[in-house]
């Protein structure tokens, strides 16, 4: 069960409008690795998590300091969004170029749609999808996720912060940028800890019978030239096996042949 | 530029069709953990890298090699689908129940749609979409969603494989399971790499100046009990500074308040 | 079965071409609220209705009407596309960067992909989804749908009127600010027929014993603060019953425990 | 910012395992109208409400109040999964038909994606989509959207309620009919206070010139058969204007005439 | 404009209910080929369509058509539909295994979400969405799809009509094949016209220095074995030009470099 | 099994970065009929050809060629966005107007997202979806949606060409062009010899008696007026038979009647 305090966790305050930072900062509202998607990752991650009381608490304190962070952005934008411009694009043309040039460039679906107000959807208004996310059952998988999804998400703060000026704006950008280092740091102390009892390669405990275990530590090269020779060559793997490359990838399969099917399926007939 | 052969790179034979499972076996072709997801993403970051030729490499060497295990599984379920039940249910119904099972169970679209044939859908016959991948320009961040999808992708594998007591499905899941323990093993080996020269917190190069500094290592407990506070409390994280927990999280921000916007946006008027 | 007549239900001519304003009117074509998904939401809500004539009836008039509506707004866009400007970029910036705004303004997929002429997408190039549409079987539930579709449809026609001063534009945007308004009052008169004999809660006819009742007319403030007490408190619900504000909820359930699942699903062990 | 509490808000356990079941919840889970839609709706219409603090207030009480919902339904889910049968399906067709139907018939992904967790998608796998939702800034259109939420999800919920006997089900779905009720009632206390206000058609505040007014409050009859007219003749609408029912629309237009564009379109030529 | 007669085109009712057959005719209502994809598309071709009276008037004509072949599908699904068997899947399993085939084999979402009603989706439940269509402005590549679509829909009809022997939904489907034998026919008799006029390669007027001519009549053999010479070797193109066989395709390009960019874009640090 | 050359296929180099025309070259990148659908389309096409091997062969030589026009493509889109714009709007708007607008209209996604590289979607950032393409068991309904693939991508291709008067774009698309002129005329010769083989209208073998035969040759005028009669009127059509035109189409079905379900299912009470 949740409950909402009035108050932001951060401040949320731009020095003044800006249309098309506001469309910007749908990318870490809505985007791929946005707020929205670990606030709805982590949920997922910890409702799900059976067993393992401190992970699923750890995955539920972050969660819901998230979906602080959805608010948060989201006021941002909304103000952003406050007196944008929204007459007859002919009008601007002729009087003011650079006017028109914000209006070009701002969303419209802002004005359309949601009433200057903040939309659950990225850069480019695309709609947030769960085919962002991930809830596996393993949670050494999902940490890895995680880390992915901070740092993605901390990677598309700092270029958001390169481009304004707006202290209002830098101050929020800066707050995030902050818990992003925490959190990818928090995942990584867990993936440790996990990579200690659970192995290495995910997921731990296959039998090592099912695996083709000659090619479990080869690296092909698949291209010409041999560069990537130098990121294994020589070097011992994490789980503690010699890596292997091989210059030239083998063929270790057939030729595919696939049977003809019966008639009522309508396919080409074989024929040659 | 691209060559193919005509030999899969492992064999892909079942030994008996089996509709279901063809299914199934369709996540690891076109789900969001699949082949066609690494393939294409591996493909995006090398033409994508800028200079960092050993990691474009080595990224182009295992996305080639991705477009033959898509090959390989695509392959694979065109196989089990031979011979696929499509007469009337009701028949099948009235005579077999095991039968009207296996009809009920498998996927209509294989019939329909794809001719017993498959499909770039997923096991719920969702397409599939680039939502799925990534490529930031940043490799490191990158890289840490490689080891993502070859960690829920093994998983994937891992648990079809015990789905099953086809030892030709068994033996190309076998094969899958050691490739990807090798993909794993050889992004957390660029991991390292890159984490060396570029920090553990990505993207690294973020001046110091820009964070909130005294939240960039805070775990908050937003949630009642401190069984999180084990993941972090006392360790040093791995960028050399000191976790802090707190047992309740501040409020740093204010209420926030919008302006009513102008008169055209035809939104509610301000009203108590 | 349907016929055709060439003439369109209104008129639909733009005083001139006006590539932005075409990319804003694709919101109402082919939008979230836009005509394509009253048509078909009001086309599969008809086809489905069983008994019921009048209704069945009133949603395939207006469903016919509507597919004329998107006939216009097609009619529309395409005449504001002729005349796009769509030479390089950099000489339009060179020489005229009022004509350089337009041009980063306007959908490139209208120049690349339709060749000038309407899209069944909305103004930031979103394909138009059957996410978008409803038909639940229950009409009353449904007629609810429907006159929500046209309060946003009419808002949103509303403040894409104010944003431009082409009559012709205008002229149509006012005959369907004017059908909307019909719309609503058509659906809202049969929602008012539907709960005197369904009931205000939908959907009526669940047994009483089915509900949880003490908590069907509470209140519960999950929010620091008591603004919201004012909408229902000391007053009668619409279905006769009296609202109850509660300050603090309660809970009424538990901390939730999962158990592992068995080994063949390789999910993380459970641990502490 | 969001606080999280340990207990649920109700409960949400089952008397036993059931794969089925479990698929059929991920409708009110993840689905067009499940409690993921009304969370996010409310979420983002809270945030982006200027002023209006009572309406605000209740839509973040009623927002927090359903992320805990969605825990609630995920946590039930997760539950209904213990047990599910993975092994081969030949296996299971031999030795027992009905449980090879229970294989058939519940989401594969559930096993190979989820690992027997709940899914953030509805009963047919599709991931969630912020097309669900909308937040446009006008709060009486948003309101007739939420209680069109509220009747599709209680519908959704009294069906399920029949597909089971299961106790603890049954418990759980009871309590959301429950809370159902008292959404739908409050939403509509809603709008009878904003409709006094802003008026009954939607947006308020449209100058009348702006409408063409004689087809504001008349049924085209488009269908042949009249039985639509009883719905409205000889009625007066609810903003207090009579209903005009006319037997045959009429052709206010033109038949459209579009222009060739020019060569660099590459257009098929105008001939004929 | 549009007018509906209340009598569909041609029969559509079924011998008996069939819930599993009525998740199968999903795929031809709202599918990538399904009534929707037709219907729509040609209303749009034609709605776009720039003179071209001929065309522009066969497309309406048979838009028009389509539509009410949705009408038909869907009428048919719901009368399928109609006794589908919804009660607890455990009680099934025990009673009736081949009951309970059924109700795995159905959708839930038929039951769950429609109201035993049709959906605008597809045969997994995946909705219908505009990416299925397209309406380019030029004629020609236009016609090609919708000869595509009419052989892509007849193929899903033949493969239905063999799956069940139900000789009602037989009597629909056989009209549908006749019709689409027509729509087939049309198109084909439009693109021989259009050929002659606008040329065999789409598009047509494009000059013809903007070619890399010497590479335009080329089959480059990028597989090993050269099984794909027979199918142009020693031929004339349908342009009347000679085909030319490669048996090794040629590097005509070099290794791209791509240049560091500057440092607020935060990518990897070039290194090697 | 696939292999890598580092060189690309063809020249891929602009004379200068140019943000616009990245935004635009993503359409024949990750659009609906860019160079991910033809890859992967004709990637699945080959791997499902059941016999056939000159065609398998074919599908896959040409596969294998698109896999390196992707490359090319997104390699030059990667080049074109070095030295993109990125600083704070305001600063560009105030200095430089026509900087301005070169910022509002390029894609955000490709600075916030990408990291000034490609992204595997099209010019409105729509992620690219397996939904645009096929591969249906039937070769010769394939080939038809071959050929409409690239008449429509060499369709955009020629736009592209028009907007811009960069040599080095210029170059290669010119190489495109004549390469889709190669695959248009290679799909219609199999076409060809398909035709000859399995009959015009696709599926052939479909037993005549199936087919409601009165209607497979018949025109029927939907809409007022008769353009479209000079279609097919007196014209034989290419499978031999007389297309027949009907003035007036004729209703050869029902009113429909559907029976009310059962009260389980909470639809409306069947009244009137």
């Amino acid at each position: 069960m949740f409950m909402h305090s009035k108050e932001l966790q951060y401040h949320a305050k731009p020095d003044r409008p800006d249309p098309i930072m506001a469309r910007r900062l749908q990318e870490i509202l809505g985007g791929q690795w946005g707020e929205m998607s670990v606030m709805n990752m982590y949920l997922f991650q910890g409702w799900n998590a059976r067993g393992n009381e401190k992970y699923k608490d750890l995955l539920l304190d972050t969660a819901t300091e998230e979906i602080g962070h959805v608010e948060m952005i989201a006021t941002m934008i909304s103000q952003l969004l406050e007196g944008a411009p929204l007459e007859a694009q002919e009008k601007a043309v002729d009087s003011d170029p650079a006017l028109a040039a914000v209006m070009g460039g701002m969303n419209p679906q802002h004005a359309i749609v949601s009433g200057l107000g903040a939309a659950p959807r990225d850069s480019n208004g695309n709609p947030w999808t769960s085919n962002y996310i991930v809830s596996s059952g393993n949670i050494l998988a999902d940490m890895r996720m995680n880390v992915t999804a901070e740092s993605q998400g901390r990677l598309q703060v700092a270029r958001l912060y390169e481009m304004t000026e707006d202290k209002g704006i830098r101050d929020m950008l800066g707050f995030l940028l902050a818990r992003d280092t925490q959190h990818q740091l928090q995942w990584i102390e867990a993936i440790k800890e996990l990579e200690e009892k659970e192995g290495i390669v995910v997921p731990g405990q296959v039998p090592e019978k099912y695996e083709v275990s000659d090619v479990s530590h080869v690296l092909y090269n698949f291209s010409e030239g041999e560069h990537s020779k130098k990121v294994v060559d020589g070097k011992t793997a994490k789980d503690g096996k010699e890596f292997i490359y091989k210059a030239k990838p083998e063929v270790m399969g057939e030729k595919p042949v696939l049977k003809p099917v019966t008639k009522d399926v309508y396919n080409t007939s074989a024929m040659d």
